[in-house]
Parts: structure tokens; C-alpha cells; sequence
């Protein structure tokens, strides 16, 4: 790794380009990848990078609708298991729930190295220290995350070859699901099932920011460390205005693209 | 390649995703350049994929300060020679300038591997239909255009190590350099040595999009394109408000993101 003094103004940007750059050397991530990750550097570079007002009201509204499920899980691909994988742990561990490798670009290679790396995270995680307000034992909680992906025993109906695959003790069976960084078509198709879909997604504008009945514009590290701390504080699901919510992402950005000149 | 029907609105966008894909493969491009890539296509598409009037004035600006110049030069990068390399050839054959192959990231490799390229993208070029208004022997004017890289026998005074290094007879005597997709220093150390610095830049509040002579907020090889027609046409170089110019390209993209909802 490259040192990046901590003073630099963009340092968790620059780490951030750092861990996908080596995941990418080591076969996680589609050829995609890169590229989205990118796209997203942008919005991020036009929000300021940093968590708005909305934002962090998407978050405390995921967090609630999570630990009100029935049958909550977290879908991860390889963009969210390098940049967020960590602390995704820590929320499926409070929430108490599954995650789901789940891939667009499937191939037995990528679901393996990510089911590995997600091991790693759970270990490093569940010997860690426990977020803030945790009272319990930590390490057994941690440890009981169930992480799923490898064997894919159903479909998610309206959508066509690999990318419809999903397992049925994941996906499949839930009624709530976090997915960060999805594609609009299959959150169009989980939201056409009855599911509730909560992305984080940098793009307002993009077809799964729009779909999703939940929308937390962020980028995702820092996304998901605010859903550690909304899965702990807790709350109840409200009436959820998603529209007015990525409306004021897009008032942000335009803001801060005002005060720049 | 996939196959992208014709009809799809995204189509140019895609085909380019594809390229800068199959380029990555081929070791052209250096381990940032698929986020580069990324990060512009995040931008134009807030400009709606399409050449606005500032950007287009931006080019026939740009075009003029080429074709009168004493000595100019088109200083292309991995990106550059994949997305736009061709119509490259093309107007370095029309203003009769060498294109220098210079690399912030520099290797022998992929300088050569990219060399090779834009001696195939000439010889393609030479042979294909000239540019409506031209006129003259085009294949002998287009295998006349030099095609440097291979030697880099000077230094831009300002930088360090490997990205300091260009050719005497291509960038370092250059008076107007159109150099597409640059870095913020070295467009700042190429201005501060009185050169004329020509960029094209889809993210207005960059730096060396704020540092350069003339900004070209446009998608690469749109802008490439337009620049060949633009070095046909004429016209002399104006007073050019640079600033106005991104006021511009910043207003575009807000009204783009107003009108989505």
C-alpha cells in the first residue's frame, strides 16, 4: 500500500481506490467493477463526501426496517464485501441475520474468494472490539452469522440466467433485504416480488436508487458503519418518502457545485 | 464484444465500456484507469451524454489555437488512445502535428503496447474515407503524421521522476499542447511553462480541468470528433473565458438533474 499522509484531505477516497485496485489483482471483482467504482467516486466527490442530513435519515430508517423484519439479509457483491465487508458483519451480527454473496457477473471463482474473505472479516470481526452499546457476548454472536452464497437453490422470478440465482434461506425467503450497490433490474425485480429493498447507492438518478422502497445515497463504508450504530439505537419503520429523499441528495450535490465557483 | 442492439439509448456509452475493458486486458492501461474511466462516465451522464454549446464552442476554440500554432502537440494517454485514438490521427494529420504518447503512471510496456496501437490506428486511418472538406493526398498525409513516446530525451521542469519525462520535439518545444484527460500537476507545471494547455475534461470542478487554457467538457471521443471537423472548418483564436466555460458545463448538468425529477 501506498502511505497516504492522514492529513490528506481525500485519504479515505485514496484507500478506498487502494482496496479495490488489490481486490481486483486478486480475481474478487468483475471487469465492471472498476469502472462503478469510479462512478461513484464522483457522486461522492459532488456530495463532499461526507453523510448529508438525508442520508443519515435513510440510515436510521434501514436500520429500523431491519431489525423489524421477519426474515431481514444482507446481499453483498465483491464492490461491498472489499469497501464494507467488516462492518456489514457487525450489523448482520446485531440484526441477526444472514449474508448473502450475491453476484450480477456469477462465477464459482468470484463466489469463493468473496465467501473467503467474508471468513476472514467474521474472524477479525468477532475478536474485535464490540460497537458501542453492545451488552452480550460479542464473539458468539459474530460467529453465528450464517454467510451464504455458495449453494444457490432458488430464483428470484423475472429475471433471466445466472443473475436470477439466489439461495432460499437468503434472498429467497426474506422479506427484507439490505442490498448495497445493486443493479435496477433485479432491485425492479425483488420490489415486484413484496420484498422491501434497502441500496445504498451515490447515483439519486440511477434506476435502483429509484426502484428501491429505501435509498440511502452514501458511499458505502460509511454507510455501513452508520448502520452499526442506527442497528443499536433502534426505532420503528416510518412512512417512508423515498422520492423526497433523493430529491435532497441532488440538492446537496447541486449546492456544493454552486459554492465551488 | 457483447452485442448492443442499435436502439439502445446508451449504446456509444457501452461500446466505450467495452473497449477500455478489452484494453485493460491487453495491459494498455495503467490499474487506475478503468476508475478514471469510470468517474467520467458518471459525468456525462449528469450532462445527458451529449456535447453542450459551451462545449462546443470550447472546441472550435481549441481547434483554432491548434491550427495556429507554431509548434503544437497532442499528448495522449492510455484512455485517450482507446476511446479516441483515431479521430486523433485525423486531426494531427490535418493541423500536421505529432501525437506524443506520455503516460503518468510510465512503463516500457505499456508505452510501446500503445505505440503500436496508434501505428494501426494511423495505418486504419489512412486507408479509410478523408474528413468531408479535405482536401489533398490524405493517406500520405496521415503516414506523415510522427508518432512519438519511445525516446522521452527532455523533462517538464516542476515535476518529479518518471511522469516528469516527454520528448524535445513533441511536448517539451510544444508552444500549444491539446492534452485529453490529463492530471491536475502536470497541466499545472505544462501552464506555468506559458504553454497554451487544450483539455478535455468531463468533471468542470477539476483541477486541471480549472488550471487549463481551454476546457473541453465533453466525453473524449465526441470531442475528438467534433475537433477534426472544428480544425477543417477554421476561424482564429479568441479571448476565451475559461471560467464561463465551466459555469456553463456546471449549470447543464444541474438543470439535467432538476428535469430527471
Amino acid at each position: 500500500m501506498v502511505d497516504i499522509p492522514d492529513s490528506h484531505p481525500r485519504k479515505a477516497s485514496l484507500l478506498a481506490r487502494q482496496s479495490m485496485t488489490e481486490a481486483a489483482a486478486r480475481g474478487l471483482l468483475a471487469e465492471s467493477a472498476m469502472i462503478a467504482h469510479g462512478r461513484g467516486e464522483a457522486f461522492d466527490y459532488l456530495l463532499g463526501e461526507r453523510t448529508i442530513d438525508s442520508a443519515a435519515s435513510a440510515i436510521s430508517e434501514a436500520a429500523s426496517r431491519l431489525r423489524n423484519a421477519e426474515s431481514p439479509v444482507i446481499s453483498v457483491n465483491g464492490n461491498t464485501v472489499v469497501l464494507a465487508g467488516e462492518d456489514l458483519v457487525r450489523l448482520a451480527a446485531i440484526i441477526e441475520c444472514p449474508i448473502e454473496v450475491n453476484l450480477y457477473y456469477r462465477t464459482s471463482e468470484r463466489i469463493s474468494g468473496l465467501l473467503s474473505l467474508l471468513h476472514e472479516q467474521r474472524e477479525a470481526v468477532s475478536s474485535g472490539t464490540p460497537p458501542d452499546g453492545w451488552l452480550g457476548d460479542w464473539k458468539k454472536r459474530v460467529l453465528s452469522v450464517d454467510i451464504l452464497g455458495a449453494d444457490a437453490d432458488d430464483r428470484i422470478p423475472g429475471l433471466e440466467g445466472p443473475r436470477s440465482l439466489c439461495c432460499a434461506n437468503g434472498i429467497g425467503g426474506a422479506d427484507v433485504i439490505l442490498v448495497p450497490l445493486e443493479d435496477g433490474d433485479r432491485c425492479e425485480a425483488l420490489v415486484a416480488l413484496g420484498k422491501q429493498v434497502l441500496v445504498i447507492d451515490l447515483n439519486p438518478l440511477s434506476r435502483t436508487a429509484r426502484k428501491a422502497t429505501v435509498t440511502i445515497v452514501d458511499e458505502v463504508s460509511r454507510a455501513a458503519s452508520e448502520l452499526v450504530v442506527g442497528a443499536l439505537t433502534g426505532g420503528n419503520p416510518s412512512e417512508w418518502n423515498n422520492e423526497e429523499c433523493l430529491k435532497d441528495a441532488l440538492n446537496a450535490m447541486m449546492a456544493n457545485q454552486l459554492n465551488a465557483f
